[in-house]
């Protein structure tokens, strides 16, 4: 971003001084209102919760009520910059969550880095919501959470820097595959990054019908045995790297069909790409500056690129994911969100680019087109209610 | 309530749908509107906060954000009903934060009746809010978990159930005390009911200059010695009955020119009316049904009844506190609300209703009335700042 960009954005912030607010849905106006809707007439309401809890999805705001909770441990590519430092972020997918999705999304930090501590916070408050978005928290911690939270709660919970950078991704593949007339049972795709996102990505690609998924970090390829690995590592190593390739990042690119990077800029050179099988698809996303610029890729011989920018075409951003996908899960009374909802999200993403539309430059429809998220909102209602995954 | 009128309101929350929601404050229709308020924008606001925590109260809506809290234990007149079950009050309150004061309000309910899990639970938590507005937590807990906040954290907490109830007794008491041309100095004030409210009026009250107060629970008269109080009302018991009085509540009724009930229905009868002082005043609060009726306390001789509900005159109910007691502290950028500003605030209150129109049936303003809401914003700012109460 420009430095006179990043000025004004600054700016802006201060202007604005917050990018959410809240908004009554009644009136309040009169001594008859207010017997309504407060004392004493309230106590009705109260009353009918007390006998049945499930009465609270129909008597308060809970139903539609989504907190996006962070613990500033891994905001944007900042890294942990803390709780309140992350709330900016926050709030923008709060405004976000309405303008797309009409979910009332509530901002919250969380003062802590203790695993336990965090799932306990939000257990607690869990009678309050409809649905929990965990956001900015850094791996491996944040599976554990999202797991324990999963089976703890009967109410959709989604780590959106696993699972909605995962859904976009997946999306953008499946259109990028159709110009490219592959198959993605027959491409090797290679994952760089194996923090929230990456796992994320290598997993439901495999779901969705990869074959050949090969995953690398800093380190390099990640293959089953390998002593440094941690448990998410483990994990995707049992699922991927089928022929136990061994090495760094180059070695695994040559031959491959498509890269999706999730790590960190210019660990990508032109002659990686020029290694790569014909033509070659690359979605270079890490945050702001990409694992190889656009136009470098180009010019060693990439067929599509996409990265997680604004600033280039393609972006493969999760903004086009999580509205629709609560709104979708909210109005299925989803219990959960399971992995039939997160393929369908993607195909609903991909759909929304017609075959006329879809241009190497045109992949996915833009954030700001509110066709793509009521689109992801039905096809993920219908998944929840077809997998049975309903609130009792 | 008629039987009529709670089955409307029951199916009015149905209706409704829960009584807040949220609402962008930023546009994100366009590419450019997103890298602004979004990424990559977001960051340079993420990082200012991260130089300097206090940043977030300007670059975030943290600054206006007051979570209404509660675990559900002493909800209305209801009792422990459950978090969830509370929610709809909570709601309501949230709507009249915003409705009243301009505050962000926003309901939660913490699943514990734990001391130090709801204290941890909302320390956590505390980055994300501008104040904190605790509600419906039964006493004796409430006190402990109000204490202990407002000394670790530097924005206001403010326990409603107590300090509301106090500040709106108080601006009634002050106006009645006009009519009724009695000084408070020379008043002697029965307050019946020693839980949350009980307990925070008495305080209020001998702070404003009240000399003579007797405190009076189920039991009896509370008296220094007694082996069966709480800390808390040990704490009363060294404050208040300076003559050392025993019996029962109708002996502290004799002679007293004041009663306040925050109690239970019909524990007050006629007779104990007219063994009160000349031109006794009345405040009734027990919800939904007063200790006397209103009918029953004029009869006898009552020269004013107050009563919490809003099917009587002078219905004396804390929601003219909240809304401008936060807008007020908020905008004085408080680090605490102090018994200065509590004390401002029922002066602000009281001052609301003219010498002329200052009647028997009209001793404080309605709840809808804004203007009083805007004083009581106007004289806590200036109390705070008064007496130097500044987040630094």
């Amino acid at each position: 971003m420009e430095e006179n960009l990043k000025k004004l954005a600054l700016e802006k912030h201060y202007e604005w001084k917050g990018k959410i607010e809240t908004k009554p849905r009644i009136d309040v106006s009169s001594k008859e209102a207010l017997s309504m809707a407060y004392t004493p007439g309230v106590a009705e309401a109260c009353m009918k919760i007390h006998e049945d809890k499930k009465e609270s999805f129909n008597l308060t705001r809970r139903w539609n009520i989504v907190p996006v909770i962070t613990d500033g441990t891994a905001v944007l590519g900042l890294g942990d910059i803390g709780p309140e430092a992350g709330m900016p972020v926050m709030e923008g997918k709060c405004a976000l969550f309405k303008a797309y999705g009409d979910v009332d999304a509530i901002p919250l930090c969380i003062n802590s880095k203790d695993t336990e501590e965090i799932i306990k916070t939000i257990e607690l408050l869990a009678g309050s919501f409809g649905g929990i978005n965990l956001e900015d928290i850094s791996a491996p911690r944040c599976f554990e959470i999202e797991r324990r939270l999963k089976e703890d709660l009967d109410i959709p919970v989604f780590h959106d820097d696993q699972h909605g950078t995962a859904i976009v991704t997946l999306a953008a593949l499946i259109n990028a595959l159709k110009l490219a007339k592959k198959d993605i049972k027959d491409t090797k795709i290679v994952v760089n990054g194996a923090g929230a996102a990456g796992v994320a990505i290598a997993k439901l690609l495999l779901s969705y019908g990869a074959k050949d998924v090969i995953c690398c970090d800093s380190k390099g390829i990640i293959k089953k045995g390998d002593p440094r690995l941690n448990d998410s590592k483990k994990e995707l190593a049992e699922l991927t790297n089928k022929e136990g390739l061994e090495g760094k990042l180059a070695d695994a690119m040559k031959g491959a069909d498509v890269f999706i990077g999730v790590s960190v800029a210019h660990c990508v050179t032109k002659d990686m790409v020029r290694s790569m099988a014909k033509d070659p698809i690359l979605f270079t996303c890490a945050n702001p500056i990409p694992e190889i610029l656009p136009s470098e890729s180009l010019e060693a011989g990439a067929f599509i690129v996409g990265t997680g920018s604004s600033e280039y075409p393609n972006q493969i951003n999760n903004v086009l994911v999580f509205p629709g996908l609560f709104r979708g899960a909210i109005d299925a009374h989803a219990s959960t969100v399971n992995q039939e909802m997160m393929i369908g999200a993607a195909l609903g993403i991909a759909s929304c680019v017609s075959e006329e539309e879809l241009k190497k430059d045109y992949i996915l429809p833009y954030a700001w087109d509110k066709k793509a998220h009521e689109n992801v909102a039905k096809v993920v209602k219908e998944a929840a209610i077809r997998t049975g995954v309903i609130r009792k």
